[in-house]
């Protein structure tokens, strides 16, 4: 399904009206199923929606790779996933409680940071990126992002390695980042080489969910926040920010850009 | 507490390495309890708690007004918010299952949908708004993010009447209209000839939120979603995007701007 649609809307210029059709970001409600357990719906772009779940499972540390699923089956028009586990991971039951108090903006927080950040092992990669490079990748990543080209409204993220090697769009900053994660464990790809690339905030989750997916460096064109550069520290990360026009910063262990 | 710190940082610009001091916009729990029993952890900026904490209630529809709160205490440096409501709402135990699936880009969708939207009543408000007075608003309020400005990571809310009367600033896009939302409760101001103005999209909870708040138009310089756009023209608000520069888009109920 495409992620944007077409409106009608009344553009105002100079006191000028004119009705005009324009491009519009879809919001899509995308309802997941584990062992035919309802544990969470989230609003999405409907592409990519197989990957979505996937990196959602990973980010929220329910599994650790792809062969933990043992049956996936997609319904596309009702925004349905239902995953079967191999093996029912203890983590279900307290996912569950512990998303009594979840949100973006309506975060984890404490419960987050006392559950989720110390069972996290920090990432063990001893790769280095060159810098010259990192600031190319970012170009090509805005350059593809048709959808915030067309719409305005839309967060992209990605995989890079020797070149970009997937991308994803989302009206979540989240989601965007989880298609990349959920890809990446379909392919079956290492990631200790791999860079993840968002268009948004680097939050501490940003941060929890690259380490559990074992990805070393994340680059953004926005700005990171101040705990997700103390978790980045924590957790051997190396956090890059306002990535842009040649530039960028560098927030958390630097020795690894050449 | 100020809603940003100071980080060292590494800046890279053509192959140039500095070490600089950055101002980082911070990220902060907290916890909210009602009548004793916790119910929610926002991730947010640390300004304007209370302001905060009331505004998701009456987004969330736990309250309708700043009275059916008995007492609220403020513990800002633990992070903590508990609140005793003067009667028990019904709604907090089905609140408490559906938020088992919430999250903004995790966010309720179809319990949502189904729930929410259905429960919200339409917001009656035959007030006529100047749209070159919109224009102004958001220029206004853009000069005045002072946060935005500082960290360039934190998005900005503000309620406008004749001129603005509140503004807000947070990390996260829903808690900076809470607090705008809250404000307004707290001060008892009539919302139904007021504007609420953000920075970032416009999704379908920023339109259940305003519904709520009984706000009868809502003006961003980013995009709207296309649930947004039919939740608005269901609930008579009217949806205005792309706000920059003296031109904008209506998307629903353009017979309000004159």
């Amino acid at each position: 399904m495409p992620n944007y649609t077409k409106k009608k809307l009344h553009r105002y210029s100079q006191n000028k009206i004119e009705e005009v059709n324009d491009v519009i970001a879809r919001e899509f409600p995308l309802t997941i199923f584990i062992n035919k357990r309802e544990i969470v719906t989230l609003v999405c772009s409907p592409k990519s929606l197989r990957e979505l779940a996937v990196g959602f499972l990973v980010s929220e540390g329910l599994i650790k790779k792809f062969e933990d699923i043992s049956s996936m089956e997609v319904q596309e028009r009702e925004g349905l996933i239902s995953i079967n586990l191999a093996s029912s991971p203890f983590t279900l039951d307290s996912f569950l409680r512990r998303n009594i108090a979840s949100c973006c903006g309506k975060g984890r927080a404490s419960l987050y940071f006392i559950n989720d950040a110390r069972q996290v092992e920090g990432v063990f990669s001893t790769h280095l990126f060159e810098g010259n490079k990192l600031s190319l990748f970012m170009e090509e990543m805005e350059t593809k992002a048709e959808g915030f080209r067309l719409t305005g409204g839309i967060h992209c993220s990605a995989l890079g390695g020797d070149k970009i090697i997937y991308m994803s769009e989302d009206i979540g900053r989240h989601n965007a980042v989880d298609k990349v994660i959920g890809y990446s464990l379909i392919s079956e790809l290492t990631l200790d080489d791999k860079i993840l690339l968002l268009s948004g905030r680097i939050s501490s989750e940003i941060v929890i969910k690259a380490t559990r997916a074992g990805i070393p460096l994340i680059i953004s064109r926005s700005a990171p926040t101040d705990l997700a550069i103390d978790l980045a520290e924590d957790l051997n990360i190396t956090i890059i920010g306002f990535a842009r026009d040649g530039r960028f910063n560098v927030y958390s262990h630097p020795e690894r850009i050449i």
